[in-house]
């Protein structure tokens, strides 16, 4: 099962080199995987872009999204075997800070998100925690396994939502975040409504069966208004990261509305707090995922309720890495898998 | 115990009249109120300054904290007799809204707020709905029951905060509801900090044993972070209005910490949403109270956990008006009480 052991490199410029890279034995409580595939994140364009340049130590083997199988056990690791099809929840935390006493390790205060603070997973061999693996089941493809992890994004933002069966949420951006969590709230029982400016993605949404509309050419706020007999969404996830997504998101809510947080706002946002006092509504901050969120996702993966195959867009190899890197950014591809070599 | 009828009644320009006013006989489900005490609030300040002259119909008799005596009984009105000591929750509803629907009458799309979209207590005699009379106990004074108002204001408030006992909460903004929410949150359990750029006001706070703290003299971000250990509070509550407030409220939350938007803020605020989302924070919107805050208000003023004697910087004569309000607007009161003539 040891394959030659390469890597992709982010080493700046927008540039990647792929080459050898020795695996790395497991130590003590770590195991080594064979890589099958890895998604790329926007996050991962983000640093290709140079915008993370401060925080990502180059030459730097990105990668967090991925399935692969378990090729080698560190000393002590019990529960898992070589062979074991996995994917892994790419957080390392401290155990000491304020975070992490109060048990919401997901977000500590010196968190290392393994692939971006350490090297992560676009290379065929990766050694990390045995603590963060995650059991994939034999009836799920390590292609659509490689979902799991901005799955568990999904799961975790509609869980914070707590959204129930029979709410209305409107999911403005039609990213593969975006999407997710629209899938992720119908499964729960949700109507879902997606607002989305591009046309491909919001003809991706309606492959999805899902509602998708146009702010450009639509009064989102009257459309909801109508769809919900005057009541409001209960529940909108922004998704956009755009300041007219924060405003169709808390114009579109009704009374207790919950605003779930989820794009990432580079610098502060005009928010209307009248419209969140007067209504009292809430805005959710939400940030990567739990455990339990994990497990979730892969069942949702495996019961066919996330429709995985339907989001990946494109499978490149390893070596056309640049490639995958490009064909996200054409603004047209969903989801980008690197092929890392295991292919099974 | 009918008193000659008189009323303060606001006529716009900054202006009162206080003329004879005729007790409103009350009609089936009614009670008619001697009012003993009715308290100024900011927002009854607001429309003196003819901010809503456009929701206020004019003339219009104000106030709506209040404590009196029940006088006289409608048909059908049960559970109340004439000399029962009362106070009033001051909202109708439709019953008919998607709000009202959901269970939250208490924001009903159509909200009738008695005192601002109705005639209030800044009269000898009101006449309102005996649903939403609550009962004083005998030992706290008509003087304190006016007072029970914004105390509920304040419950709902920490109610919504979900604050812990040995949570650590910071108040932004030390008017009477700011200061009522600190007494609140310190009677809840919370270790209380109150930030307020009034010297005044900070003295009123630390008479009341808070521990009050001057933005323009003191770090507030970086004393948070001493005192709670580098964690940040667990709440704030932003009651000051102000887009500073907003920022300080903000950047003192620990992981997620909840915030609570209280203040009324007339245009859209920058937010870092970047924050919210890092710390997975949430913003929490509350406006006015349910039943259930009246009971707990009462219990607290009646325990003395709520120290309402020395919030009340100014009991004025209902003749008086004019002098009551410019108490408030020279911005050294706390609490100024109209004496509506009962005086028991």
């Amino acid at each position: 099962m040891v394959h030659d052991g390469r890597g992709a490199f982010y080493i700046g410029d927008r540039n990647f080199v792929v080459r050898r890279a020795e695996p790395v034995p497991p130590a003590a409580g770590e195991v080594r995987i064979e890589v099958a595939y890895t998604g790329i994140c926007g996050t991962d364009l983000h640093i290709m872009h140079g915008a993370m340049d401060a925080r990502v130590a180059r030459p730097a083997v990105l990668g967090h999204e991925m399935a692969g199988l378990v090729a080698e056990l560190g000393d002590g690791v019990t529960g898992w075997s070589v062979g074991d099809r996995v994917t892994v929840m790419p957080l390392a935390w401290c155990g000491g800070c304020p975070a992490c006493r109060a048990g919401h390790t997901h977000i500590c205060h010196r968190l290392n998100f393994i692939g971006i603070d350490s090297p992560g997973a676009m290379q065929s061999s990766w050694t990390v925690p045995a603590a963060r693996l995650v059991r994939l089941p034999e009836h799920l493809s390590l292609r659509d396994g490689a979902l799991v992890e901005p799955t568990a994004v999904a799961v975790h933002d509609v869980r914070r939502s707590r959204l129930r069966a029979g709410e209305r949420a409107v999911v403005v951006g039609a990213g593969p975040v975006g999407l997710l969590i629209a899938c992720v709230a119908r499964q729960a029982g949700a109507e879902v409504v997606v607002v989305e400016l591009e046309r491909h993605r919001r003809a991706v949404a309606e492959e999805l069966g899902l509602r998708a509309v146009d702010p450009t050419a639509t009064d989102v706020a009257a459309m909801v208004q109508e769809w919900t007999d005057g009541a409001g969404a209960e529940v909108t996830f922004e998704v956009s990261g755009s300041a007219g997504g924060v405003r169709t998101a808390v114009e579109t809510l009704g009374v207790r509305g919950r605003l779930v947080a989820v794009a990432i706002h580079p610098s502060p946002r005009e928010v209307d707090l009248h419209r969140v006092f007067w209504r009292e509504l809430e805005i959710i901050g939400v940030r990567v995922y739990q455990h339990t969120d994990f497990e979730e996702a892969v069942r949702l993966l495996a019961d066919g309720a996330v429709p995985a195959a339907r989001l990946v867009s494109e499978v490149v190899p390893l070596d056309d890495v640049m490639a995958a890197f490009a064909a996200l950014e054409s603004g047209t591809a969903i989801k980008v898998l690197v092929d890392c070599g295991t292919g099974a």
